[in-house]
């Protein structure tokens, strides 16, 4: 076991270096392709590449498939049909045309912008293999009730079909969460850092347990996803000299869901979204319009500064729904937005800042630097990963048997 | 075995149906997108999408995913782990891996113009996953030496690993002949739909013989394959208001190396690939230098007679090599090119017409019209895949047991 851990992180160091050799050279590449984007947080607005995912995100792939031989070392060796885990083989393959899918669709997006349908319907389809594989190996659907809840719901419940639905939700919900949460240099891949890191922490606990052979192919999976965007990292962080892209954050996310999935412990993998998720809900209203919402919703600089505020969105009260103006004075009784008089605009008009994380941050830390900004937010991360750790171990004695 | 292939067609239905539906839907974005390309066969060179068999191949994966439960569907239902053909869901799984890989690098291919050498290294690594399945499932790398021969080499040879080297090239040979054998409207997909309606009638053929399952494996891909193309042809033939790209190319060429693979049946596939097996060698002094290798090679339009002449080079006999020189001579006298004396040019200056089978076409046939010259070559393409039934059924038995 040991000794293919180390095959695996030789191929991810290998991958981290072809990285960080191979962005830079393919950068002219995608300039003529008109793949570039405007950095909206730089006072002078160059262009630099976009979609820069697609890079780290086949070098991903590239190295699970020269990979994909060691771990079946000793049964391709002794050829020996009978005794080959087919199941476990099956399980590599499908994760990875999962992942490549993703790639594919998240890469068409960044050129051709497809639209929000399609980004809903397409990662289901993609899961399709995956639940496949799950139902032929697993099709354990049963979830363990929390002891609170056991005197209304009995010990266990067998969700059945729902238990697919959830699962193929929660590829769509990973692929997306990253994705909106983003905006500053550096966040998308840092957050996949952190939330990578974290699982592979917890894998590598678990691998001295009972399952500890769905952990280790996690880790088969997530050595080789923190290296390679580590070396994207090293371009995107401040001041990014190269964007990542959708093919990044549905990458990223679609990785995650597969070994949260394929190795059981999607409930877990979630405790490592809480950002992503607190993001997801605090934005739910401007996602749905309740609230009006901008085509950008990442902060701006004030360029006398050189420091980045929250953005603002605009609105009449009296324009809004029953339900908006509801969800506006809750969320600002609770302190996350903050609700003014618009100087220059009409009679009536206020501005309030974006139902974004990052606008939260810059509302309750003052106007900060783009760079301490994604620090700041990535230590929040870390934050979170290690509450989620007590969640996972201390606290859930209280909750299940085990 | 019917009523699966009956789904796999009715889906295939949808497929072709839904590509019919969605090319002229997303032409505004491939347009805004700057995945445009200019016909350069016809007199007025408006721009129209390029790249739009990423959409057919999407959506042939798309109906594969959906396919996929339908042959495994007796023992999904009376769930028998014990039982379940992981062989045959791995090797879906591995094909459709493949396929996706291929699908990437050619929209990739199409959007960032990757290098030579890129084309030549990454279906290798695509085809990794299906190699090893391949290795898992059969490992048979013994081939049968034709009767003639059998008094030098005995009556079989074990290739090992050269086989996997085989079939590696295989993968890489059929994406670039397909690549290099295009140039005017409905080239591309009309040979493809003609190779793999020829595989299918094939397929057919030896589902009543013993190994049938590897052949009925082989029409689960190919029926959605032949169908979804049909589709993109609609769009592709003469005149064309969609170019297919290498996606198209790659897609096409890695789902019948796939199926060829898998099947076992690599060396009849290569016969229905005899146009493009001539013009890869006919092209290869010009792809390997040994001759003058302009940046198209494509007929030009006589814009007078609205009529397509073959394209040229323009050399010195002076400049080429020892064997570039031999080759032009054997040419010449082959009758396959035609040298002449460059009208405009200087004292010394040849010109020949490029050495591609569409050049030949119009130089044996004389100026033709592009919607003629499309139907001839894939009426030639046809006469070809006939020949191929008589190699194979006929006359293989003067050089097999079979």
């Amino acid at each position: 076991m040991w000794l293919v851990l180390a095959v695996n992180l030789c191929l991810s160091l290998s991958g981290y270096y072809l990285v960080l050799n191979v962005v830079p050279k393919l950068r002219d590449m995608f300039m003529r392709a008109g793949l570039t984007g405007k950095d909206l947080g730089k006072k002078e607005k160059t262009e630099i590449p976009e979609a820069a995912g697609v890079i780290s995100s086949c070098i991903f792939l590239i190295v699970l498939f020269l990979f994909i031989p060691f771990p079946f070392g000793k049964h391709l060796i002794h050829k020996d049909a009978e005794t080959f885990p087919h199941e476990e083989f099956v399980q590599f393959v499908a994760a990875l045309l999962s992942i490549c899918c993703m790639v594919l669709l998240g890469f068409a997006d960044d050129v051709l912008n497809l639209k929000w349908r399609h980004k809903l319907f397409l990662p289901t389809i993609a899961s399709l293999p995956l639940l496949m594989v799950y139902y032929v190996n697993y099709n354990s659907t049963t979830v363990i009730i929390p002891k609170p809840f056991r005197f209304i719901l009995g010990s266990d419940i067998d969700l059945a079909g729902l238990y697919y639905v959830y699962m193929g939700m929660l590829a769509v919900f990973c692929t997306n969460a990253i994705n909106i949460y983003a905006g500053i240099n550096g966040l998308e891949v840092g957050q996949s850092l952190v939330i990578s890191a974290s699982i592979i922490i917890f894998n590598l606990i678990e691998l001295s347990r009972d399952c500890w052979s769905s952990h280790l192919f996690s880790l088969y999976f997530m050595i080789p996803f923190f290296f390679t965007s580590l070396g994207l990292h090293y371009y995107n962080r401040y001041p990014a000299r190269a964007f990542v892209g959708d093919t990044f954050c549905y990458f990223s996310g679609m990785t995650v869901a597969v070994v949260a999935i394929l190795g059981h412990f999607s409930k877990t993998a979630l405790l490592f979204f809480l950002p992503q998720i607190a993001n997801f809900i605090f934005s739910l209203p401007q996602l749905f319009h309740l609230l009006p919402c901008p085509r950008h919703r990442l902060p701006r600089l004030n360029v006398k500064t050189g420091l980045l505020d929250p953005s603002i969105f605009q609105f009449k009260e009296s324009s809004l729904s029953l339900p908006g103006r509801l969800v506006l004075k809750i969320y600002q009784m609770v302190g996350v937005i903050r609700v003014e008089n618009d100087a220059n605009g009409e009679e009536g008009m206020l501005e309030s800042t974006n139902c974004t994380l990052i606008n939260l941050a810059l509302k309750l830390g003052g106007p900060t630097h783009e760079k301490n900004l994604a620090n700041r937010l990535l230590l929040f991360q870390v934050f979170c990963s290690t509450i989620a750790f007590i969640i996972r171990y201390p606290l859930a004695s209280l909750f299940y048997d085990c």
